[in-house]
């Protein structure tokens, strides 16, 4: 795993020296709400090591992604929006509007989402 | 793999039925550019096997999603996205937006992207 990367605001929150209320919460991902929700369910999914992007998938294990996409869909039905539906965003890099550099996944729900962008 | 659905759109574009200018196809994956663009650079990638959405993420094998997820790190790096920055979106069920039943994870860059929703 990852060290945890002192001024990286999620790894904080992971680490609890930043409140937030966790939705799912195991060793390899967490889920907790968005500060700034844009849905009724607004989520933000992570792993709890420190991975910059989908860029750096691929110095993951091979079922890393499994287990985080397999996570999402939990937190989705814990939310109650599996079957109402929900929209998973990654936004990588600076034209994607990544604003934090570590790895996070947007799960909307609970509201008909509008157009991709 | 899941049985190819005659009336899948998705479906019939990875089985040549209709045709489609591949960025990346493999075995397992394919890449193609959405036929209504919302950024420069506007992929569709997606399982060649008919999996309905994420929330049938766990009838796939181990290492079926850090698969995937490698191959839309690779589709944007081939686009020439991979540092400028690009968004992965999956819409999933009816409040998603999802308008296939066929998993598929929109790949947009080469366009400073807006907001999330």
């Amino acid at each position: 795993m990852s060290a945890v990367v002192d001024e990286c605001v999620f790894c904080r929150i992971i680490g609890g020296q930043i409140p937030a209320e966790f939705v799912l919460k195991e060793a390899e991902f967490v889920a907790f709400p968005d500060i700034n929700p844009k849905a009724r369910v607004h989520l933000l999914v992570m792993p709890t090591a420190h991975i910059r992007s989908l860029n750096d998938i691929d110095s993951q294990d091979a079922g890393f992604g499994q287990r985080m996409l397999s996570f999402v869909a939990r937190a989705a039905a814990v939310s109650g929006v599996s079957e109402s539906g929900y929209r998973v965003i990654s936004n990588n890099g600076p034209d994607g509007g990544q604003e934090v550099d570590h790895l996070h996944l947007h799960v909307l729900g609970g509201t008909l989402l509008g157009d991709l962008v």
